[in-house]
């Protein structure tokens, strides 16, 4: 069952790959090292978390596959600028992600902040294309934009910025991962379900869809503290131990090791709990449950 | 006449603050320093040129006031993060702006760049908050997010930053142009007829209002070429001489002042011939000659 999901996973993570080729501005389009940056910021690599999110919940709504694609993609440009910016000097100054040179060290900082500026509109431009009835590409724009906005992800990295070297609460520190990070994880969720066919996506659907995002949100962001401290940097593809560097609040540095793993079981069972209501932990659909094993075992 | 234009210009001036002030995020709620810096870049000040020209054409298809408050405020959104990111020391590095500190001055870098990336998804959920028909909603996402993308706003950006220093072309001045600044001049006006009743919306309208948004949108860059040579800092509230010290090529540096100063003349009177095809030069809809006018003749 599990190679099942490693070959599922393998062939959408492939097709992420070729669907941003074949839709982000060519290269050869003028301006080029704009276009040149920013595919190399998306087809570049990563793990595909979030696209292969959109795909799973897809699946349970039964979404056309041409249609998922630009919505995969568009979760993917977001997610792709926020690294972009992170990793600039006045972020996080890190040189290296993915295994390879950061944006701004092979492009200059100028046009690696606009590639991260223009893939917020491309991602909108992408949903924009779906072709899905306007009700329902208007509530994937909506999705998208809060993830991204200043109650998700913005929010969040600015919580962040303001609580180095701080004493910070549990209940803050959930607070900030659950916008930094669990924001667009559960929009990748709720907007997989809703590119599918309207029939199929329900308010119960939907609420449980939320609690399992929410919850793998967690269980991702504590496992990235842990691995931060366990693993190496040549094993990540970004540097590793840099959040005791950096003096940032962390689950590892509030509770330890043994708890934090603890509390990644605790989310992974909130997540399963979640699926399980719905009836989506066999059969087709179950690759969400997939995933959310996927993401408390891995090991980058 | 020109003082009844002097009266709606101030009032709606007056509109677009009052309207960021009552719908951005409230500087008391968390992350404060990221809403502070939002609402100081929105709120600081400015021509408001572009809600300005939202305004006046949503009085052409009869727009409901409280519904274009939302899409003017949007476009100063994406406006106001355009100049965040501008000033930063990774792009122009500039100090001043509209007389007051520039955001990274008064903010640091981090919570700049931040502010800008948040005022993107802002402007959208404003534009989604609207309660417009869904496909008359989907077309001002749609406007704006070309507007901003590498075909727009970011790709003009983008092909500035590769021309500093370079001999450039008449064309591909007229074209980085009407990329950066044009773009989203262009999108205020069709967004602001967008707003309005659909029964009003022809295409022959959109048609005519293109031509009018592309012509101030190049004579407003020339203008703005102009006074960067002729002006100085106190007058303009931002830096002047700074193309020449960047070693940018403008039109002045391409044509000189004469030349350039008759350039806005030709603009001018297309963007008012394509208000006389639709009848616009007079009545009630005459504002958009107003501005165009105010454009071609302000001295900051």
């Amino acid at each position: 069952m599990m190679s099942d999901f490693k070959e599922w996973m393998k062939v959408h993570q492939a097709r992420v790959q070729s669907v941003a080729e074949r839709l982000l501005p060519s290269e050869d389009l003028v301006p080029t090292a704009l276009h040149q940056a920013m595919r190399y910021a998306v087809i570049g690599g990563g793990k595909r978390v979030r696209p292969l999110l959109v795909y799973a919940a897809s699946e349970i709504t039964d979404g056309c596959k041409d249609v998922v694609d630009l919505v995969a993609l568009a979760v993917e440009c977001v997610h792709s600028y926020s690294l972009i910016h992170d990793d600039l000097p006045c972020m996080d100054n890190d040189t290296l992600r993915h295994g390879k040179p950061t944006v701004h060290i092979k492009f200059g900082e100028a046009t690696a902040m606009l590639a991260g500026d223009a893939l917020q509109p491309e991602a909108i431009l992408l949903l924009l294309r779906t072709g899905l009835p306007a009700e329902q590409c208007m509530e994937l724009v909506r999705l998208l934009a809060e993830a991204s906005s200043t109650t998700g992800m913005c929010g969040g990295q600015a919580i962040d910025l303001s609580v180095v070297g701080q004493a910070i609460s549990y209940e803050d520190l959930q607070r900030m991962h659950a916008m930094k990070t669990g924001a667009l994880l559960k929009a990748s969720v709720l907007m997989g379900a809703m590119s599918g066919q309207s029939e199929f996506i329900s308010s119960d659907l939907l609420k449980n869809l939320k609690e399992y995002g929410e919850a793998i949100g967690l269980a991702f962001q504590i496992v990235d503290d842990i691995l931060d401290v366990t693993e190496d940097t040549a094993t990540l593809g970004k540097t590793a131990g840099k959040d005791e560097k950096n003096d940032k609040p962390t689950y590892v540095s509030l509770f330890g090791l043994d708890r934090s793993r603890q509390l990644v079981v605790e989310q992974h069972n909130r997540a399963l709990d979640a699926l399980c209501s719905l009836g989506l932990l066999q059969g087709k659909s179950k690759h969400l449950a997939d995933i959310a094993d996927y993401i408390i075992k891995r090991s980058y």
